[in-house]
């Protein structure tokens, strides 16, 4: 606690999620003054035929 | 916003999440009065053995 | 299963919310020919101090 | 209902996910005092490439 | 990790999410072999107006 | 798109959220090279009672 879940697009590179695992517990840390142990970042890929936006699959947006 | 998540056992097929994602976009935007744009839905296939129903696994269910 | 979560800005009707159950719930069951005793719909209300868009609050956009 | 997701870092074998399907059902049937065809257990494993704790992936940690 | 989500109808008492952590923890540590110490427990509580089946709210099946 | 539902104990205040909604969505434009506006911030708040670890209540543990 606190648990960040993060659903991106897949296509997002292992150094990107680096990037943004320790940025966005750097940010709940000096923002929220919490232990950086107990932050918690779960990312989740979506691949755009599992995403739709106004009612189309973003892979159809294509 | 709104965001609706949609979990599902695997197998549908593409097209089917098609007329989900069409469906349930209008039913929202219909009823809630919301501009399409702002409505996604994210589709989660689950497995047979990642669901279990009064305590077994679907996939030992068959 | 399936199961369906739906976060929306607070503010919305008891009878809004019958009408998105009933409609994605025949959305779901047409498309994916499913029984629809098995499909849930779970609303998550959102006050415009939990939803942020682009680093802003919604509270604030105002 | 009750839905009960949990999320565990992958590898996990399918014996372990059905003693738990089945634990947690009693669980929450004994104590909760409902009935056990309403209990849906959700599994979803998570690489180490997907979780992050102090700001770093699980799989750096090794 | 492991991240454990209950969804459950409200009206359970303090005591009953007591004997669910507590249960569902040590299910989890027994069969998953994780440190208890990792395992987190998150409830939520559905009020009758934010759950539906088969299209229904519950609030209206009664 | 990217969604980050932000799971806290409850206690934060509005500006710590303000500060975490825009601190997390820089990083992930920044890192993940995204439209500002693509990116949604969710807060949960969650109370002592909903939470445990290690099969305990937060509550209990003060």
């Amino acid at each position: 606690m606190p648990f960040v879940h993060v659903e991106l697009l897949e296509g997002k590179t292992l150094e990107q999620k680096r990037e943004m695992a320790k940025g966005i517990t750097d940010v709940i840390v000096k923002a929220g003054g919490v232990n950086p142990d107990s932050v918690y970042v779960i990312f989740k890929d979506l691949a755009k035929t599992e995403l739709a936006k106004a009612g189309q699959l973003i892979a159809d947006k294509q």
